[in-house]
């Protein structure tokens, strides 16, 4: 961490901190610059965060961060790529690309296994459906909970596809756990302490949806909250962030594809579906996420997107979603990964 | 709700959209547009979000939203301001302006009550102070948690203050709910809805923050989603929110002040040490709140700020915080708001 | 346009509105709603923006605009993609994906000379390089103005590249336009009316950078400045918007190239150098970016990056660049698109 | 500057930054972290930019910038406040508390001449109006140009009152000059460096605002600018920025002026009608901006905002304005300002 004095400071100011940085147990280098004081405080930053707190010291003007405040989720830590196994021969991070599919809400038996069917046969591997619903209004359908939970397990012993499904409630853990293979986190609780504390005391894979407003490092502490109770299984994955523009719901930022891939070992998928809203633009997104190097996707597909009891604008049919696995195939081809079970006679 | 059907669009598909209109229990108006058709869909939107869905329908190009989706926050349906007590003779909402002040987190028996002493003596009215605190790194302290609570709860002792205090996690309701005032709901827990339905079911006043990137609008879908629930006592808090500026930690939207006075009924407070991030700038940012209309302030104190466990460098020293009081007090009676405890002989 | 008028509102009120939309030249519909009076106003809204002055109008709660305020960029003008043609056998728009490449700043003879001629060998059609910079310090290198014009018209007799630069000022418009063969207007300039006028009395093509904080409706209606004074070669180029993400200089919105294909007839190019500001980043925005389909790139190249004049750490080096090249032509043969003179032996 | 070097970063890639370091003219100094090395660069990072190069050096992981990049707007060179005099007994950045108040645009010489008589007898001690208009759509009114300028000067005559007008083309600025009092710099054009430049070689005080996306550090670099070429009478002005809140036309950030007071010695003023966008927030946003210690308003005023060629929602009408500038009076006496001519006898 760097300290950097005002211009005019005392130099009992600059001893005072001085004195501080060695009492928190770092070592203090002093650098006499042309205008103003530096001190390096030398020593590993995280585990306490205190030595911000310097920042309130008289003379003081700023304190910049060196290091990146997490580890267990750095390259530095583990400089290869994790896999992430969901069951034998399904690996995130791995040369497959993994497409995940299916509605946002589980609204019927017959809804949710004919998509799974439907998902399957262009390739999906995983099957997605939402039984817990984080609503913006609370006027809007919030799920079917349990018994959307069984009616993925009902598709799933259909389909042989695991399935992943979100879990916004502490309270909920457990039993989300029972019915699932990936428990999935939303955006709107990636910063729900609480909650990644109790998932990272599982052994299950977590997928990690990032905040609407987080920052990448921010995406990464949350991870980390998750990774440092012990659970290793989480896999990232980038749903677009809140700008100013409004032609798609939120803004795609791809470019979190090589940036977290540099920083961390954790595989990364794409969520094309939430990011743009419109389902017109989900294809071309999928397209440019797996060359931007992504290790899967999670995509919305219902059959009947004008009776959607959730998030229809962006929902696929399945006809489409088909048409886009085709066509994904050749991206997955010149990207250097797999995409089994597509265009062949799986 | 408005209905636009794209430009080239087949009658067909007009009718189609106008049957399904009808299926949803609205009464469909068309219009014939120079360029192309537009559709005005009658009837109360609000509990049945579904009418979005007609978006994915063939030839629809957009659909537009005509009302605000909440009912019980609004205006409309309570045009008078409420008021929220907190205990007798302590009221959000009505003539005074109403100072939480404390520290970011509880830290010692000594800490909080020689705190509470000096704030209450600079005429603060509530002790504020975290004692589960969601902290982006799960290396910082983290909260001392119930024993926070009690410390709070001699602080009241102490002095007669009554106590905020955030609640994180749905399975601590109870518990903060036997030692709080007001129960507060931070801005990363602004659309926590299991939480938030929890709280609307208690007999408490609720202080909820916006969150870091939410529209106004979605903060009064939360503030909804409480109210919905039974409980009235709730009181908007503005934060900040998240932008490119990074001179101050969040951007002040202080406009949101007479904007959510339009719109809603509730009591406005703001939080200008979070939103600013330093403590230098957090007086005039209680001035500005005040002249803007706001009705009631909730401020950062600590007798060590250099030595706080979180957000030291925007929390005032007491000295600070007393000399802004008397300040303020001028502002509060241009604003037509009284501070009584400030500068006179209580 | 849709004129919503308040619950409360007076009759008298809808009348003066109604009233006043016929004035303007406009035919009112009313729908009388369940909870408050709605008003369509059927005319052409473009071309006398005055309608938006009714929000004024006592009794009026909202104007919601229904048509696209752009003409003749709109695909319902002009439904099929535009082809711009730079010279014979090089064409924006067709089956040819369009690498631009070069340095930021031009900075020597031998520099750009040996760019282009590396750039060349790699695939790239054209010459970039800035002669006029705009940067945020006045302490900054500001460009080598006409003698870095100059040096461009050197390399491009030697290569044989048609050239793109920058004007900054409409006094430097002639100037620009005689040396070069595609004239660029920065994102600091997309609304510079002044320059966007005099450019759309050229016979010259232009590339229109996004601003960094425009949205897609408003970077339109920057193009609509230059086509509708006559000019109709004109290029879109998205290259980053402003966030709060700090991990890259700006946040390539990558979405915009489909929204923007499905909104507008002309061509749609990426700049991933000022998107991402960082060189690794570069090439799997490439990719992404002719995977989201779009018609060209634009891309940073220089000989010694960290002895550059500007923008040294988003330059790549001639080598990565033709790395890159061989790469991106997987890509754009999937992608449907041609890029001659890579990978073969031309 | 500091320079981090890559974790694993071999000793010869050390050496080469150091050497690098020493040839750009600054003195290296070393420290040895527990896990990386940090370089600390000493000497005067202004003026030669060029050190962020560095960035670009193998084994460089960041670098961070030290000193804050702009000289003659700050507080470290001219550390009181500087006031700048319109004419004598009019200068902002003293006790005065300047409003500037009238139309966005020049419609005729009854508008603007009746207009202006009603600014002044509410106190306005400046008259606005736009005679060259940067809008957004080229089917939008354009503004008057020469002839509003006029109309101007005609206003001026007939009520004493100095004029503040936008210039927004380099070619315009000698005929803007002649007629006005203070010249403006719209937002979109804060990065018009060929203007700024033109700016800075006049004799006349310039009203700078703020991009809409432009931080407070380049806000300031965009004074520096002006005053690098001589022109010292630069007034900061905060008029909103774009964020993803749309109840608003902009956010207003109001803690730009405490910030911009801590950081240059330059006068602060505030638009309160940009950045809201509606008429009805503008008084309230005009106590908060003196609350917070702002140096004067520019305020949009209009006889019929209703028949406005722009920006008619959120100008207000002469009565408001006139009761607004009672109220603020007091905001005013209680910020240690004075507002003469308003509630006087003057």
């Amino acid at each position: 961490m760097i300290i950097v004095m005002e211009q005019s400071s005392d130099p009992k100011l600059t001893d005072a901190v001085v004195t501080r940085i060695r009492e928190l147990g770092y070592e203090p280098h002093l650098i006499q610059g042309s205008n103003r004081q530096v001190i390096g405080a030398v020593g590993d930053e995280r585990g306490k965060m205190v030595l911000q707190s310097i920042e309130s010291m008289p003379g003081v003007e700023s304190v910049v961060p060196i290091l990146k405040p997490y580890k267990l989720a750095s390259r530095e830590v583990c400089p290869e790529p994790s896999q992430v196994e969901i069951q034998p021969g399904l690996v995130f991070g791995g040369d497959e690309l993994i497409v995940m599919a299916g509605p946002c809400s589980v609204e019927s038996e017959q809804q949710i296994v004919e998509t799974a069917h439907a998902v399957k046969r262009a390739g999906a591997r995983i099957l997605r459906g939402g039984a817990f619903k984080p609503r913006t209004s609370p006027y809007s359908f919030q799920g079917m909970e349990e018994d959307g939970l069984k009616l993925l397990a009902t598709a799933r012993e259909e389909t042989g596809l695991p399935i992943i499904t979100e879990v916004v409630n502490p309270r909920d853990v457990e039993l989300v756990a029972r019915y699932s293979d990936i428990m999935q986190v939303g955006a709107r609780n990636m910063q729900n302490f609480a909650l990644l504390k109790m998932l990272g005391q599982l052994d299950k894979p977590i997928l990690l949806k990032r905040g609407m407003s987080a920052t990448i490092q921010e995406f990464l502490m949350s991870a980390e909250y998750i990774l440092a109770e012990g659970n290793r299984r989480v896999i990232m994955c980038e749903r677009g962030i809140r700008t100013f523009e409004t032609a798609t719901r939120n803004t795609l930022d791809i470019s979190a594809v090589p940036v977290l891939k540099e920083q961390t070992h954790l595989p990364v998928v794409i969520d094309p579906s939430h990011a743009t809203g419109h389902s017109s633009l989900v294809p071309s997104m999928c397209y440019a996420s797996v060359a931007a190097g992504c290790d899967g996707l999670i995509v919305e597909v219902h059959p009947n997107p004008e009776k959607a009891a959730s998030d229809g604008p962006q929902s696929l049919r399945p006809a489409a979603f088909a048409d886009m696995m085709m066509k994904l195939k050749d991206f997955a081809d010149v990207s250097g990964r797999t995409l089994p079970g597509v265009g062949g006679s799986l």
